[in-house]
């Protein structure tokens, strides 16, 4: 009990209510909302949960914290190639809680909801003995039965991933190790541009009607690149063989990459891209290239798939590198 | 990184993957699940959150953990009128969890969704810079366009509630203070129905079709009678009266208002009930009273709708009485 503070539900009429602008969900005035899904598709049911400390800085601004937890499932909803339609939040606030940190929150959520497309459901407002936990569950829409899988990859596929790989794990990086963006000698522009990466990261929601269309399987990459092309391998019982050349690396990264092999590895194995990786297969690839081109996402060849067991391989100048993804990034 | 701990993978593979028993949900081995909508239903949305400490103590069995946090989402849709479907489970694990907790924990999840008829859909396991976490949302299905609300209370309308009121109540009460039993004189059996209220609610999900049927108005008692009919009036702008000699209370709980008055309004005020209070219009009763024995679902009619502005009055010998219901129990 917190008998100095706004109660619950003048809680979630001042900061959460605004942001359920479908009217299914009557303003979260009831116990539940209802949502009538469109003729004809499947709704693609997503869940992640970040705790500060963990998947986020505490004192990190409140509206990347909100944009974040939303970003995360936006991202494998695209992955899916599904469309955003409505979210769920869970929040359990630390006692030190404060209005202004709300609204601060609630308008991150605000201006990404209106960007994305979606609207909010419902939720929860909790107490928590100790630090945030924020928990979406996210509700995307694909035509019936077309889900893209992570285990549709086939011989012959290409291997395709959006922007650039490794920046977000740099940047977590530099957060932790502040004197580490000057031993590197980076520009503050580089350095603000791996920040950033980490502190927002970007969802191809963009991308995810080209998914829909031309991929075989997809996934989004918050492991690592490494995990997660090796989830899409081993799911899909082939081979992969991802070109280290090919991959696309920002200027920053590619600086870093320059300066410290055990870093520019940490690129390929470090979490928190949200890129895609999609396979595409060889017929497909022209429509997949120019669909990526329309929605405005930078998408890059980086390999390609054979028949196999499930093993990834990392090559550069056409021989083996040992790329060992220590199982993905562990957010637990 | 707990490095000597399975990874989150082979957690999901052991204890979650078991409980995804829908083929959508294809094994949780894929970044999304796939639910394909049941033809002309609404998806009715609902989610709650839970920490060790502020819904349930830490030390209690995992199993009844597990169950609360299902159940009170359960309670949520059975007040709908919804046919429960799928459930997304976020976990945040404090440092010191261990395998049998685990294994404890998923074992009743397993018995719920059984028992209820709704199968894990997608979820997220994180660990926790402190309490435990539980954020659960659950999804269920009504003909489209039929949720019940709680808005919809008619003047005229009777006011039902389901089971029993203020036991969990009192059971939290004896949690919190080991001495009261003894001091209240409880037999061993009423003491152990108490604590068991508390720990084990019990969602009324036999009753949805009933209310689906016959209600106007329904709202799970979660907040507190007081709270929760008092939402339902000012939603509806209605008035309502309920005579408190008419409120059903177990043997144990009219054991305990006799020998305290000051405990006997919190079993009017106090949360955690998991009933169901519906409003019936006059002649939808005898057909609601029907269908409830049929599902096995006890229910009493404890007063009635008028004409009104929104105000909620308790009674006792055709007298007003006061019952403050302090804003509903804070979980927050």
């Amino acid at each position: 009990m917190v008998a100095d503070r706004p109660h619950e539900f003048d809680l979630i009429a001042r900061y959460f209510a605004p942001l359920a602008t479908d009217p299914g969900c009557l303003a979260l005035t009831d116990d539940a909302a209802a949502l009538t899904p469109s003729p004809g598709t499947d709704l693609v049911l997503t869940k992640d949960m970040l705790a500060a400390g963990v998947h986020f800085f505490p004192g990190d601004p409140p509206d990347s914290i909100a944009a974040k937890a939303l970003r995360v499932n936006l991202s494998d909803l695209a992955a899916k190639g599904a469309r955003p339609r409505a979210y769920l939040l869970g929040l359990a606030l630390q006692d030190d809680w404060t209005e202004d940190w709300l609204a601060a929150f609630s308008a991150g959520l605000a201006a990404d909801q209106a960007r994305f497309g979606l609207s909010l459901y419902g939720g929860d407002t909790i107490r928590s003995g100790a630090g945030l936990v924020v928990s979406v569950t996210a509700i995307g829409e694909v035509p019936a039965g077309r889900t893209v899988r992570r285990n549709g990859a086939r011989p012959g596929d290409r291997i395709f991933v959006t922007g650039t790989i490794g920046d977000a794990a740099l940047g977590l990086r530099l957060r932790l190790d502040p004197g580490l963006a000057d031993r590197l000698g980076l520009a503050a522009q580089e350095r603000e541009h791996l920040l950033r990466r980490y502190l927002w990261p970007e969802p191809r929601t963009a991308l995810a009607a080209a998914i829909l269309d031309h991929a075989s399987a997809s996934i989004d990459v918050s492991d690592g690149l490494a995990a997660d092309a090796g989830h899409v391998c081993r799911e899909s019982r082939v081979d992969g063989v991802i070109d280290v050349d090919l991959v696309p690396f920002s200027p920053a990264a590619r600086g870093v990459r320059a300066q410290d092999p055990g870093l520019g590895l940490a690129c390929l194995t470090g979490g928190d891209d949200y890129e895609i990786l999609a396979c595409v297969p060889p017929q497909a690839c022209d429509g997949f290239v120019a669909a990526a081109a329309d929605a405005g996402v930078a998408v890059s060849c980086i390999g390609e798939v054979a028949e196999g067991g499930g093993r990834l391989t990392f090559t550069q100048g056409g021989r083996p590198v040992q790329v060992s993804d220590g199982g993905g990034f562990r957010h637990f």
